[in-house]
């Protein structure tokens, strides 16, 4: 045990922290100056996520202390156009701070207009990056942001690369490129993609983004796991019952995400990327190194073990939804099939339940059972980790008869919460005060806003950090995208050859389909009610 | 999992009361009519806590239908004296609580003056019970409470089997003696006393007390242990590096208390009972069932564990400290030496820290440390495991290195508090919010008070209502009694071989001698400072 200062955080929950050197914000701002060149520049994401990002990471003082960030797009704006734009986004999403028009991330601001698919505007972008580079004193260090959609990944780097804008790894001064999702439509188009970017870019100059892996809840699960000597023990086939992932919302088709949605369904939104990341965080071996290959290293070890299934499987392990039609405070809800953008025959999923087998020595014979979906009870994002019930014939179970002795079949479960209220939860049997021995269900409770005063980073802060100091941890390997597209596929394969669903057949803010708990059969796992979460 | 209803608890612990059946009151309470026989009927013990108790188990409904509690010391008292002394008493310990003079409780009370020494007086005294017992419709089950000194134990015993006090096991009504402790002040007395209890009663017929296995938290150590499935796998010596067990005093000598204290100190007031049976629940094997024959031949396995040590052992894994003067709020506190009834050359050790090796599969190379004394920091019981220190080549600890990843050596450390606020708590580490991965040691707090809203029941409630249900799995056997007596005997031995320790070594209200810091030499562990507990 070390001497540490204890802190009491509100929930009886008491922080330690341990005195000595804080390296800080000097450890790990990026120090190479960097032109940050974007894709996108006026679109939501870039309004909605990049420029707050890297607003925060000036103040924080995260960025290098010479850099630009210059976006490109088809709209012709003037520099001063997009800084009085971007200065309005940045009002509209950083509330309670005045920003002024000289902040120095606004006049680090500059705008090219361009098409994607005309080749002059990525030379008129060179001289234009040249030029501003020239002006700053950068060297010539780019990070391009995709942030675009998916049929125009080819035709940009293709461009970059003509137009000669991509350095070679072995360069003095570097180029990297970050590709927004979603990389891919199944295995086939996803392996096209990495040849293309393989064609343009070294792999390490590449960053496939999952913005879930920013999230402070999902980098604890590796210091969650491998940061504590009790847990890792524990989480194997010996001890553990079952896996649940779950990542619910209650959105439905907002605005025009119908169209987009329609074509892709909760397998290609929602697992393929993010629930089969939290999957490889929870079920993967120990890293070497907390490093970029090593980790990654483990997460295409832990897919492999994901057997393609076969049609019969696919048919026994999956239970799809669509909401129908509902009402919620006296208002109609729309169904599914009545969403703007959407095919009124549409058999496109808006929820999934998956059961998967592991195939390896750790998890052998323990089912890890997915979750998600849309206009579902709650929003929320969790893993739940079951462990087998203690033989319990200790305190054994009397039901009706009366003695001194009562305890139900309980078992021990670790929550993990991404969303809201990230956190984790212990539930564990305690003695119930008292003359008989009455075991009772007690959760442990721990809120990372509670316990902790310090402001959690937005993902993308994280991300573009990272991929500024050039750490791909948390970005996704051109082999990690292909052997989740290859698990993903076989059940899209197979879906297409087995009848189709009956939709709707769920209600709007429900739990989703009650079919879903046939995957449940022969365990001692419940889907967790989302309220309760 | 089942389907619990949540109560929210205050301190961000819930808990999950799982419905069903609940036997209740009736599945526990004593059903047998019974007369219950104390000798020591006026003295302090029967006065503070056994009235109460009694008081306390009747209001609860625990006590049979049909009861009488007989007093009997050397004081000549009529009933109705007796009734209006227990009920001075009554009031003075159940503040806030009106107990008019015809309460069934006092009521049922009887006052039979005798002599321990004296068989005239028990052949009265059986005369008297035969009458009460006639009166009042019992048949004769009887529970005799032996609330005196030691010395007294064997005459009583002798005196009522000469009576005829004393059924066989095998009669229709029974007889259990409740024996207070100290049993025996070293192995061969406790082996004598043995001798004598074993002429007059069945093993099955005696309940030698230590009301420290009455305490909620106390039994909660199996609900935990074995109640769960995810700390048993951890309970040994591949997970656990050490096991400390401290019994803290602020208290010193007050009172009448030296003179007694002085021909016992620490280790026969404390170490041989109590914290030996902390370390028997904290360290043994699961048993078979929760019943008295199961649990105390696992506590019996885990003593014969403790291999006694030679005398060079001894002067290595033991450090003896007395308090000396000192000051509190600026007034003088005594030195042990000063304290009434005290030598004032006293050698007697008034702070007991040990170390030991448990030879076993389960715990080989495990240190178990235990540390008690009297005029110390703070008044605390409880029970630390701490784990083995992560690999934490993963977060590899830089120091002043600059670096995004930052994790000092830190364990895992379950604590449960006996006394004060009775309740378990698990530090883990967890990512700090932030851009670095910076472990931060966070603690998962549960407090029975807070938790529960239920009242705890005091100790001798537990105590007394086990015995008079006949369960003895809270009461030491005589075989338990005897393996304690051996470990501790052979440092009482070594002790008067090896030289007078130099006393005074501590100052009243400190964590006692640092001294006690030696035995730690060559591990991980850390005292806990006594004022963080």
């Amino acid at each position: 045990m070390s001497t540490p200062v204890p802190v009491r955080g509100k929930t009886g929950v008491s922080i330690k922290r341990t005195e000595g050197p804080d390296p800080g914000v000097e450890a790990i701002r990026a120090k190479d100056p960097v032109t940050i060149v974007i894709f996108g520049a006026s679109g939501d994401l870039a309004k909605r996520k990049l420029l707050p990002a890297l607003y925060h990471l000036h103040c924080g003082g995260y960025l290098p202390e010479r850099y630009a960030v210059v976006g490109f797009s088809r709209t012709r704006l003037s520099d001063d156009a997009y800084r009085d734009s971007m200065l309005t986004a940045l009002h509209a999403q950083v509330p309670g701070e005045t920003i002024a028009a000289d902040h120095p991330i606004v006049q680090a601001l500059y705008y090219q207009p361009g098409d994607a698919d005309d080749p002059q505007t990525f030379q008129a972008l060179r001289s234009r990056l040249e030029k501003i580079e020239q002006e700053r004193g950068l060297p010539g260090n780019r990070l391009f942001y995709l942030s675009v959609a998916p049929e125009f990944f080819p035709l940009i780097l293709e461009n970059l690369a003509a137009a000669g804008l991509i350095r070679q790894k072995s360069d003095a001064v570097w180029s990297r490129v970050i590709i927004e999702k979603p990389f891919g439509t199944d295995l086939a188009s996803a392996r096209a993609l990495n040849a293309i970017v393989a064609a343009t870019l070294d792999e390490s100059q590449i960053y496939r983004i999952d913005h879930y892996l920013g999230k402070e809840t999902v980098q604890n699960i590796l210091s969650f796991r491998f940061g504590n000597s009790i847990f890792e023990p524990l989480f194997n086939q010996k001890y553990v019952d079952n896996v649940q992932i779950t990542v619910a919302e209650e959105l439905g088709m907002e605005g025009r995400r119908g169209a987009y949605y329609d074509g892709a369904g909760t397998i290609r939104d929602m697992v393929q990327n993010h629930i089969l990341q939290l999957f490889c965080l929870i079920a993967m071996e120990p890293p070497s190194a907390l490093e970029a290959q090593a980790i990654r290293d483990e997460k295409v070890k832990v897919l492999r073990a994901l057997v393609p299934m076969t049609r019969k499987e696919v048919a026994a392990n999956t239970v799809r939804g669509q909401y129908g039609m509902g009402e919620k405070g006296g208002q109609v809800v729309k169904g599914y099939r009545q969403e703007d953008g959407v095919d009124p025959q549409s058999i496109t999923e808006t929820f999934l339940a998956l059961r998967m087998k592991v195939d390896n020595w750790r998890w052998a014979g323990v089912p890890f059972f997915l979750r998600s979906g849309k206009r579902l009870a709650k929003r929320v994002s969790e893993i739940v980790v079951e462990f087998k019930q203690p033989p319990l014939h200790l305190f054994r179970y009397l039901g009706d008869k009366d003695d001194a002795i009562v305890a139900r079949p309980m078992s021990n479960v670790i929550v993990m919460r991404i969303q809201p209220d990230e956190g984790i939860s212990l539930s564990i049997a305690c003695k119930q005060p008292g003359m008989r021995i009455h075991l009772q269900e007690v959760e442990m409770d721990f809120f990372y806003g509670e316990a902790f005063h310090e402001r959690s980073p937005e993902a993308y802060e994280r991300l573009l950090l990272d991929a500024l100091r050039g750490d791909a941890s948390l970005f996704t390997r051109s082999d990690e995208v292909e052997y989740s597209w290859r698990f993903v596929t076989a059940i899209l394969d197979a879906w297409a050859d087995l009848p189709p669903p009956g939709f709707p057949n769920y209600y709007p803010f429900s739990d989703g389909p009650d079919e879903a708990n046939r995957l449940l059969a022969g365990t001692q796992a419940r889907w967790r009610p989302l309220r309760e979460s």
